[in-house]
């Protein structure tokens, strides 16, 4: 089946068919100028909205990327997003500009993977707008969904004092991307630690668990953020929106077995992969140090990991690593992902 | 200045220094991984979303879009979806897919005209994403607004012997278009007569003010659409979805003096142009009978054009054309835009 065959509305039709999930609270989804949703009846909700774009080339290569698991991960970078502000995922737009050429087959299976992902979130995939794209594929989502008034999180509040969380391991992802540029048989390593490591990357599960578990708790977070550009630019961002400073203790980085495996076979340096490497999808967060203790217990009790990485300083927009000995290293000059720097 | 020296946050940060107008409602806009914003306290309202993605050789060509009209026109067309379901506009997300070479002084200019049009219409541009693209340039906008739970429009309420009403005239901006592509000197007829026509296809005016009177008015509207893909294929969308049919009457359709001339002075054939012109960003409706006069009254003392052009048949999904003699002709195969269709 060709796109040509099947024309614009015959595919809208096609994909929209794959979709499985529907919330009661949608009103009107696909097929109308708008979606209309409604809110949950509760007072003392805030709406929030987050929008990511992936571009072929630049975000993916199809030649790495399965279509699947690129329509998985295109949803899961917003949910990432709405995880990070303390909220609630409810309804997603779908924007793709999809090259003539491009095997209806293809887009199938992308639509497969938006599915899996949006009844796993229970998230109603409601609208968007399919048109051609010349050469690139690229995919737009929007994500909606809301928090409570008084309990979402933002960059802007972290304090002096303070201390810096990160939910899972760092590094993964990029070392998986390292993995799939590199060609897997030329990474020494056991398969499956290979390919844990490759699936961190293509396939990354957003932190809504753990999401949940902090804007339920009662704890100070002071100002949070997923790490999509990399711990030491994200954690630069924080920063520069709350006007302070901050120290990493480069021994409390957690990497997972997988990674220390693979970087020490191959004799790969870990550090940069760690600070730079981007598209963890970890959450980032500042914290009261009185709360510290209880929250990773909290966190240890449900086998989920949170590890206490440094210190929010009084010196502004300076983050230093801290090594074993003591020594300091400036890190604001870490480059993380930028589009248009080489 | 190059995209390069800047880098995207550098980027990010001009571009929304040139962003004046802020909403009260929204309490985190651009540079957080969210925006976040409340409802206005009052119950009974319903949120509505749209996403309208413009691509570069597909949607528009720079060689003939002035960068400030395109930031207009980028807002504009999802202005006109919200109009098209009765409702109120309040923030958008901007998302760009900007390739490496573009000229910063062609993104200011984009930006002057999306803060233009925002002012107008007094949305905040709360976040985006800036990515860069391969090869086109690329816009992707997400309006989100609100409406009153219990009048709000969608495509699929149309009944038999509703009249189809449509506001504005046809036609003009695909003959605008017309004259672009063949050059203004090859065109006949009065410059500024000409330009009115590119005008209303580069500089489009949503009918905000239009869907506001029909939103306040207590006239039975059955179904409403904005003409973005032509009127032939956007009335079938209300017919399909209606489960419904519908007559034209080709001599009301309404089409301005500039249309006239310049169709006439060229051998211009104008019915196409009108029937699947596209991009008129006009609003269709259907409408109660005893509702149409009165409507159109209070459309006329405030200056505003609206013409009842047609009526909803029982004959499942088939558009007629009646001619001046009474005349049927099948409309439902008249093609209006489709992505992949050649």
């Amino acid at each position: 089946m060709s796109l040509r065959r099947l024309g614009e509305f015959g595919l809208i039709a096609r994909l929209q068919s794959r979709l499985k999930f529907r919330s009661p609270r949608t009103l009107a989804g696909i097929g109308d100028d708008c979606a209309v949703y409604r809110d949950d009846g509760r007072r003392g909700k805030v709406q929030i909205v987050t929008c990511d774009t992936l571009v072929e080339k630049v975000h993916f290569d199809l030649s790495t990327s399965a279509a699947r698991q690129l329509g998985r991960k295109a949803l899961a970078v917003n949910i990432s997003d709405i995880a990070a502000m303390g909220g609630t995922p409810l309804l997603a737009l779908v924007s793709i500009g999809v090259p003539r050429k491009t095997p209806v087959r293809f887009l199938d299976r992308f639509y497969d993977g938006l599915n899996e992902i949006s009844e796993e979130y229970q998230i109603e995939l409601a609208g968007g707008d399919t048109v051609a794209s010349p050469s690139h594929f690229y995919i737009s989502v929007t994500l909606l969904g809301e928090a409570a008034q008084r309990r979402w999180f933002c960059r802007s509040g972290a304090r002096p004092g303070d201390k810096i969380l990160v939910t899972g391991t760092l590094g993964d992802s990029a070392l998986g991307l390292h993995i799939l540029k590199s060609g897997r048989k030329s990474i020494a390593g056991p398969q499956a630690v290979k390919n844990r490591l490759i699936q961190k990357h293509l396939d990354p599960t957003p932190r809504m668990a753990e999401s949940g578990m902090l804007a339920k708790s009662r704890a100070r977070i002071t100002s949070m953020i997923d790490i999509s550009d990399g711990l030491a630019q994200d954690l630069a961002h924080i920063c520069k929106a709350s006007g302070v400073g901050a120290v990493l203790w480069e021994e409390s980085l957690p990497t997972s077995q997988a990674f220390d495996k693979v970087t020490v076979l191959n004799d790969i340096p870990a550090r940069n992969l760690v600070l730079a490497g981007g598209e963890d999808y970890e959450l980032l967060f500042t914290l009261s140090p009185e709360n510290v203790r209880n929250l990773i217990c909290r966190f240890d009790k449900v086998g989920r990991l949170l590890a206490c990485i440094g210190e929010i300083t009084n010196d502004p927009e300076t983050v230093f690593l801290m090594g074993k000995g003591g020594q300091r290293k400036v890190l604001s000059k870490v480059p993380g992902f930028d589009h248009f720097t080489p």
